[in-house]
C-alpha cells in the first residue's frame, strides 16, 4: 500500500474480522436485496486493502447495468439545521409514497473522534426500523476524495439492491458538498431563519449549487421568521447566474417534526426530474458524473501505482532522509522520485 | 494542462495580464523585503501555468536556505468567532514586541463566489497600514491539496522576506484545518462561549489538533460566561488523548476588541516554542511537515505527468466517450487508462 499522507489509508478492522466472500456471492446477495450483503458489499467498497479494492471493483462492475434507475439527492447544511429530522421526514413520506429509501450520510468533522457516526442510526429512529430504508454511514477519513468514490460506489449498491432514492447527506460546510453536488441529480440546502448573517456567509458558495433551498423548523413564533426568510432567499437565489439545468430554484418551508411542507418537497423532487429527464439534462449531468468518477478512479490508480516497484520505494525512503536532512529541497526530491517511477516503469521492478 | 477535475485549474488572470520577471529578480527582490515582489512571488507560486510552476519551484529552492527562522502559527475557528479582530490585535501586539507579521489566509467557502476574499484586507485595518504586516488572503480555488502547497510557499516566500511570525488563518469547518495544521507550529483554535452544543459538535476533531483553545469576546456581559466556557473546555481537552509534543493545551480567554489576554497568549505561544524546541519536538515536527510536502508535491507532479504524452490524451479521449456512452465502466476505463500512461513512458511518446 502507499505510504503517501493523502491517501488516507482507513484499515477496516471490521472486515478483518470478516470473511471475504466470493463475488457472486457479493452480486446475487445486493441484487435480491439481501440486507447484510448490502451492508457487507458496502464494507467492501470502503476498505483500503488493495484485494478489497479490486474485488469490490469487480463486484461494482457487475452491478452496474442494474443501476441509475433512481432519484439520487444530496442533502446539506449546518449543524443543528435538523438534518436528522427532515430526513426522518422526508424519507418515511418517499417510502409511503411507494419507494425504497437509502440515505448514506457523510461527516467530515468525525475524522479524528468518528463520535457523530454512532449517533446517525439512533437519530432517525422511525426510518431505522423501516425494512423499506437502508441507513448507512461513512467514515470519511482523510481524503474527500476517497470518501466522494466509496460513497458513489455505495449509493450504486443501494440502488442495484432494490432502492430507487438515494438520499446523502452531509454536513453544509466545506469540500464535502462538492463532492456530494457531482454525484447526485438533485442538491437540496437546509437553511435556519435568522441564524446570522456571519454564519449565512458560508453558504453563499454552496447555495449557488442548491437545485432548492428549504427553510426548516418553521413551527410555532418561527413560522413568521421562516416566512421572511423565504422571501430573502428567493431574492437571493434570483441574484445568483442561471443554471445550466433550467431550473429555478425553489425556496420552501417545512416543519419536518410536524410533517408539514414535507410532501411538497417531494412533489418538487419529482417534477424537477421530469422535467431535466424531458430537456435531456438529467441524463448528460450523469454521463458527466460518470466521467468525472472515471477520472477520479483513474488518479486513484495513478497515485498507488509507483508503491508496487521495489526501485521505487527504495528511492522514495532514500529521498524521505535527505528532505528531512535538509539535503534536498522537496521539489527536486519529487522530480527526482517521478523519474525513479519512470524508471521502474521502464524497468518493470 | 491536465483536464482532470479534481486538479482544479484556477487560472490566475492577473499574472497574465504581467509580464514574468527573471529569477534572479523574484529571489533578490524577496530576500531584500521588497513587497511588491513578495507578492508578485506569491503569485507565482499560485499560478498553474507549466511555466510559472517551475519558476517558480526554481524561486522556492533558492530563498529555501533563507526559511525556517520563525514561528508558524495557525488560526481557526468558526465564522463569526472574531478571527479578525483577533488577529488585529494579536498582530499588532506581535509587531509592537519587535516582530515582523506576514498573514496569510485560506478560506475554502469563497470557492464559487470569492466574496469574503475581497474583504479580508479591509477587516484588519489597523494591521493592513503597519509597515510590519503582510496581509495575503489565497483562493482555495477546488482543492485544498493545492492551497495547502502554495499556502506553504507563500509561507517560505514570507520568511525570506523577513517576516519571523507567521500567522495562517483559516475556517473553522472541514478539511482546511488538517491542511494547516500539517503546515503550522502552533495551532490555536478560537471559540465562542455559549455557541450552543450543536454548533461545538463539529469542533471535537479540531480540538484535537489544537494546541491552545482562546474563547473570544469575553468582555462585557459576556466574561461570565467566557469565563464558564473556559473550565468546560479545559475540561474535554483534558479528556483528549495526550500531545506527542509533551504540551498540555491551555484554554484562555480574550477581549480582543480591548485588548485584554492578548499578551498572555502570545507568551504562551513563546513558552510553546521555547518548551517544544527544547525537547526537540519543534525540530521533528518540522522535519515531519517537509516530508509531507514532498510527498504531496510529488503526487502533484505524478497526477499532471500523463497529460505530456500525446497517446496518452488520446486514449482518455476515446475512454471518456465509452465511459459517457456507457459501453464500459469506469473502472475498467481506469485500469486501461493506466495501462496507456504506462505503455506511454515506456514509448516515450
Amino acid at each position: 500500500m502507499s505510504k503517501f499522507r493523502n491517501l488516507g489509508l482507513i484499515v477496516n478492522y471490521t472486515l478483518l474480522n470478516n470473511a471475504r466472500f466470493r463475488l457472486e456471492d457479493y452480486v446475487t446477495g445486493v441484487r435480491s436485496g439481501d440486507r447484510m450483503m448490502l451492508a457487507k458489499a458496502i464494507t467492501l467498497a470502503e476498505s483500503t486493502l488493495p484485494e478489497d479494492q479490486s474485488l469490490s471493483a469487480e463486484v461494482i462492475d457487475k452491478i452496474l447495468p442494474d443501476t441509475g434507475d433512481s432519484i439520487r439527492i444530496g442533502i446539506t447544511g449546518i449543524p443543528g439545521v435538523g438534518k436528522s429530522t427532515f430526513i426522518e421526514s422526508l424519507g418515511t413520506h418517499i417510502i409511503n409514497d411507494g419507494n425504497k429509501v437509502a440515505i448514506l450520510t457523510i461527516d467530515p468533522s468525525s475524522r479524528l473522534t468518528k463520535g457523530s457516526i454512532l449517533g446517525d442510526k439512533t437519530r432517525m429512529d422511525e426510518l431505522s426500523k423501516n425494512t423499506n430504508a437502508f441507513i448507512r454511514p461513512t467514515a470519511t477519513g482523510n481524503t474527500l476524495g476517497g470518501v466522494g468514490s466509496k460513497t458513489r460506489e455505495a449509493m450504486l449498491l443501494c440502488e442495484a439492491a432494490g432502492y430507487n432514492v438515494i438520499i446523502i447527506e452531509t454536513v453544509g460546510v466545506g469540500q464535502s458538498e462538492v463532492t456530494v453536488k457531482n454525484m447526485v441529480d438533485f442538491f437540496l440546502l437546509l437553511m435556519l431563519a435568522g441564524a446570522g448573517d456571519e454564519l449565512q456567509g458560508i453558504k453563499k458558495g454552496i447555495m449557488e449549487m442548491a437545485d432548492a433551498v428549504v427553510i426548516t423548523k418553521a413551527d410555532g413564533d418561527n413560522v413568521k421568521h421562516a416566512t421572511e426568510a423565504q422571501a430573502e432567499y428567493q431574492q437571493a437565489i434570483h441574484l445568483l447566474s442561471s443554471k445550466k439545468s433550467g431550473w429555478t430554484p425553489p425556496v420552501l418551508t417545512t416543519s419536518a417534526i410536524n410533517k408539514i411542507g414535507i410532501e411538497e418537497i417531494w412533489k418538487m423532487i419529482l417534477a424537477y426530474k421530469s422535467k431535466t429527464s424531458a430537456s435531456g439534462f438529467f441524463g448528460d449531468n450523469r454521463y458527466t458524473q460518470n466521467i468525472n468518477w472515471f477520472h477520479e478512479y483513474f488518479q486513484q490508480l495513478l497515485i498507488t501505482d509507483p508503491m508496487r516497484f521495489s526501485a521505487f520505494k527504495k528511492k522514495l525512503n532514500d529521498l524521505d532522509q535527505n528532505v528531512a536532512d535538509q539535503k534536498i529541497s522537496p521539489h527536486q526530491a519529487a522530480r527526482q522520485l517521478l523519474d525513479a517511477y519512470h524508471r521502474a516503469i521502464q524497468n518493470n521492478k
